[in-house]
């Protein structure tokens, strides 16, 4: 239940508790490289007919949802779980990222930069790091096609080059099928340029029926 | 180059800077769980005989090489990239792990805490997280059997049940095959009675000959 809560700012009440809206770190911050910025202004442009749009990410996967947290036991403030890809408070050291929706709602593209605490060889990211980008990439395509939570149930990653921690890359993620409650899609992981191919990774998930989040509960 | 450089301590001398070694966080913390404490302690005595040994882990991937710190161009203290598993300083919100290694050099077991900071949907790690997870065991069994660096070319992963955030999990990696360059390995995820198979996977990691860096190099 959103309903005004103070002096001009829109909060959920959950169990009595009056909560400000989380803040969307899908934004520049003194951590973006130049390249990060300029290519996040080209992906703005871009959007500026309509024909993608920006997607809010926040500290814990639950502010996502405002309307679960009416269902969640327990306050909703302070020290608590947060989102994997956004764990650290330090502003470039770990993802930077924003992810665009198509129109369509069957494609999301990843802007991300890697930052020097996702390291595993010296100089390099991790390939967890990467798999989490994919990961977060192909499933928030795969939210968008479901309407409903998903869940992964398989991913299928190879490594083509490594990636240097500072890079900044985009993650092209599209919906390949729909069969029922699965959706099978594909995600490529290149440099903003094009020239590099990263990675390149096929996914499945599961459509589960029994919560409703989705992103349509993101402004 | 290692030599004495102070009071009893052993440090490396890399281009001038006395440094003293790193501190190994493989071992209990403030974070761990009476699960995770427990498990430990029955690995621990496992290994007694000789048929596992525990590897140590670091905060920095460059840490767990002594002889490349030499090579290295600018001071190695003060901060910079960090391990992915070990970039959290709150002990229990992230990764808290301990890999095993056994004496045939061609299986791996990681005992895994996976904190509320690793998390995907609420209450549930992040898929990414068990990624990271899983490449890390694989990659270490890859290494130990290289006995030189190896990367991840392929990494396959099966979803089958959700893993609570705070479970205490095992993964355990073998070496399937390992045809010239090419190592390939499986793992399976389990929680630590072996009721709840969380996730297989298949991997392969590719020998890379240009640098020397090994298991050996730990203590």
């Amino acid at each position: 239940m959103w309903r005004s809560c103070g002096a001009g700012v829109r909060a959920v009440v959950a169990h009595g508790l009056c909560r400000v809206p989380p803040t969307d770190l899908a934004v520049p911050n003194a951590g973006w490289s130049v390249a990060m910025r300029e290519q996040f202004q080209h992906l703005l442009r871009r959007a500026a007919d309509g024909s993608w749009r920006r997607i809010p990410s926040y500290r814990r996967g639950l502010d996502h949802l405002p309307e679960v947290l009416q269902m969640v036991v327990g306050p909703v403030t302070g020290p608590g779980p947060r989102l994997f890809l956004r764990n650290l408070d330090a502003e470039g050291a770990g993802f930077e990222y924003a992810i665009f929706l198509h129109a369509s709602g069957h494609r999301t593209q990843c802007l991300c930069q890697l930052g020097p605490y996702l390291e595993g060889h010296h100089g390099f990211a991790h390939g967890g790091a990467i798999a989490t980008l994919i990961d977060t990439t192909v499933g928030t395509c795969a939210l968008a096609v479901a309407k409903t939570s998903v869940v992964t149930a398989k991913l299928s990653i190879s490594y083509l080059a490594p990636m240097p921690v500072g890079a900044v890359v985009v993650a092209d993620s599209c919906m390949e099928r729909h069969e029922g409650r699965k959706i099978f899609l594909s995600c490529h992981v290149r440099d903003t340029k094009g020239d590099t191919l990263y990675a390149e990774a096929t996914a499945l998930f599961i459509q589960v029926e029994d919560t409703k989040p989705s992103l349509a509960a993101c402004p």
